[in-house]
């Protein structure tokens, strides 16, 4: 695999501005906030994930001398003075970043991570949070409705070989565990972040002997504790027949063509008329939630699933919106809030904090988006906590396990309506009154038309 | 960045099949074809990349004692000979290598990759190739899409932020370019890749000053000859016209939210009457191959189009369903074609060749899928060519730039009714007479249902 160069991981006009900045003098320290303005159709809510990665790229930046190279011979930097090459030879980030904490349910809105740095600093990171919060974010989500909707079976992440390249494969394997599933089929996920891994067989493997029995025969003989059997190469329950004949007792059959909620009761009828009730059903091929839900709600006799491309590529929905906005400049000791008026893109000034609202029951009733400096709702709990300070992480990481355990736990805490695969219930969450204030105040003075935010819930992707 | 294991980026089965091939001494040669079954709905087309890093990754393929240390202590592997392992230390790809290279348009069913090595070599590649190929086919297929929409005009590709992570977001803009875009914003794409490179601005570092105009001066100041102005922060039109009267004459304004046909008329105006007239119009935000086409319908004068989410995912057909078969099996001298017949997923028996066959002017006319060994139609052209003998590449990785050069040289040779963006023709791909006899001979010997395959134009993912 090639060599990365994580500093330039980034569009180059956040270079360009660090330039800019840079030979302008520019050196106010300024506040961005990470936000996905509206959830996508099909998305209730988010799972926040790939705050870990953010904080070993924010650790670890640096430019190395074949970055400074590449720049400094590009067309777009002639011209630019050798002191910028030095700065960026120096170059450390030493910001500070809150965030909502990986596997919390958030929302739109919602700031998921909040930097303050030198005004270069915090710009020049943008993409790579960006690609990173918005992907592995998207992947949690899609994992925790996948999950909601096999309704206590087990989900295991199969999508690696149609997942955005290999890199893009491990990561979801990493944020479809943090989103609930029970493992995956990405051994390199496995070897980095300690995400269970499973696997069965492939068809190759069946037809790589002269009879279907001869190679399950030979893989349980490897595999006697752990063999799960593909049974669909040729007829999937004459496959079954076959198994029971021959006297195998396999942990796993594996489904993974045709209607599986039908294939699924005779496969099971065979095993139990043959005494194998202990062996579990395992069915893949093209699920997602809708598709699962609807096996579960039909009682089809699968004990867990393997889902694939549509979650590895979050299918239905591959993109989530999110973006890095300006939201506060201080220079000396002037702080100013800013917002950007395009059509349809108004922002909210100033460093934000979320609060979330409970009921008696324990579950989630609302959110409120504050300045950061306002006490939240009577009982209501902060949603974003200070993770680095001075460049230097805060705490240590989270166990990956324990992220999966705590999307478990707040996921159950959300409204029924809100986890139902076709729900169509928007979560409330709403700005304060003071930042309603300070919003209008400063779009009043900016030389763009006025034009009101909305908050909004699930649209189109736009 | 996190090291990585290029070994362990795959998928666990791989894997397990490789012990139980191991244990029961299959040591057959085997042959795997790559292929997509059926295009999206939305494409006519695909265009070949990715193979490059496949190649790479096949030449390099090893096992780290931290890879085997893993597998050794995986429940998956308990019971597993030390031998086996012992054989992972020492695995070397040795394998044959035949594929369409890269940057050439091909169809549903077309081998796209085929490797012939012993058994275990040729599956354990199996979720690497497809992750690759799948991937940068799918973008550079898009690409292609976004630049005949754009007729001519430069297409950028901008979408790093919305790709599954920075690894995808470099392939992204490699695809990109091998299918046709003049470039894009991702850096590291023009360091490994010499992808060229470009940046605009973003509304942060306007905001970041205390009026639009001293943004616009400060930018053009370090940037003399290249600086391209975002004039959407606040009214489009209005910075338009500051731009003029501040006597700013910027190579390259960019829109990037609104109405962008009406706007981008409303701005041409303006810089023109102020006698901007080499000022380029470049147009971004949310677009892709339709908004594209919209526009230049509509005669709105944009000179190049920066194209970031739809492109960088594929928004449309986010997943290519390339799959990787086992056709055929060598032991010692005897060579068995090998088919499946699982339902609505019938392959075809032995090594391929694709014959693209073309009219007196130039134009494809179509293509034939024959068996390896026979002749193919006359003076049609054989698609497929070895790059990998022996475990070593043959002949020189091509240029990037040529790879481009290829894809856009034949593109102008399919059919005008293939390249339209809303083309509903299907490029005609059959398989030959001889193909068809061989793999009718094989189901009716196969134990399952007799199904047949049938070859089918584009239709919707499954």
């Amino acid at each position: 695999m090639l060599p990365r160069s994580p500093a330039l991981a980034t569009d180059l006009y956040e270079l360009t501005m660090a330039a800019a900045y840079f030979t302008n003098r520019v050196t106010a320290t300024a506040t961005f906030e990470l936000f996905i303005r509206h959830l996508p159709a099909a998305r209730r809510y988010l799972i926040v994930a790939g705050l870990e990665q953010v904080l070993q790229y924010l650790e670890e930046l640096r430019f190395s001398e074949e970055d400074v190279a590449f720049l400094r011979q590009h067309p777009s930097f002639r011209g630019v003075p050798e002191a910028f090459f030095d700065e960026l030879r120096r170059f450390r980030f030493t910001g500070e970043v809150w965030a909502i904490p990986e596997g919390t349910p958030a929302f739109q809105q919602e700031p998921l991570v909040r930097v303050t740095a030198p005004v270069i600093q915090a710009q020049l990171v943008e993409t790579f949070l960006l690609a990173t919060i918005n992907f592995q974010t998207m992947i949690a989500s899609k994992a925790a409705r996948v999950v909601q909707a096999a309704a206590g079976r087990g989900v295991v992440e199969f999508g690696s070989r149609r997942a955005h390249g290999t890199e893009a494969a491990m990561y979801v394997a990493r944020a479809a565990y943090a989103g609930g599933c029970v493992g995956t089929s990405n051994v390199e996920a496995g070897l980095r972040f300690g995400v269970p891994t499973f696997g069965t067989m492939a068809h190759s493997f069946v037809m790589a002997f002269d009879d279907e029995v001869t190679a399950f025969e030979r893989f349980s003989a490897t595999f006697p504790g752990s063999a799960a059997l593909l049974i669909d190469t040729y007829d999937t329950v004459a496959a079954a027949r076959k198994i029971v004949a021959a006297g195998l007792r396999p942990p796993t059959v594996r489904l993974d063509s045709g209607d599986l909620a039908e294939l699924s009761r005779a496969v099971r009828r065979v095993l139990d008329d043959g005494g194998l009730h202990e062996t579990r059903i395992f069915a893949s091929g093209d699920l997602d939630e809708w598709r699962i839900a609807s096996l579960v709600a039909a009682g089809a006799p699968i004990d867990a699933f393997g889902v694939g491309t549509r979650l590895s590529t979050s299918f239905d929905e591959p993109a989530l919106g999110g973006v890095y906005k300006l939201v506060e400049l201080q220079l000396d000791h002037e702080v100013r809030g800013k917002v950007k008026t395009s059509a349809g893109k108004v922002t909210y000034p100033g460093r934000k904090q979320v609060w979330r609202c409970a009921g008696a029951n324990g579950e989630y009733t609302g959110d409120v988006i504050g300045t950061g400096s306002e006490p939240g709702p009577l009982d209501a709990e902060p949603m974003l906590v200070c993770v680095m300070r001075g460049g230097q992480r805060v705490g240590r990481p989270p166990d990956l396990a324990a992220v999966r355990e705590r999307s478990l736990a707040l996921m159950e805490r959300l409204p029924a309506g809100l986890r139902d695969v076709d729900g169509t219930m928007v979560y409330p969450v709403r700005f304060s009154d003071r930042l309603v204030r300070e919003q209008q105040r400063l779009v009043q003075a900016q030389p763009g038309p006025v034009e009101r935010g909305t908050l909004g819930g699930p649209e189109s992707h736009s």
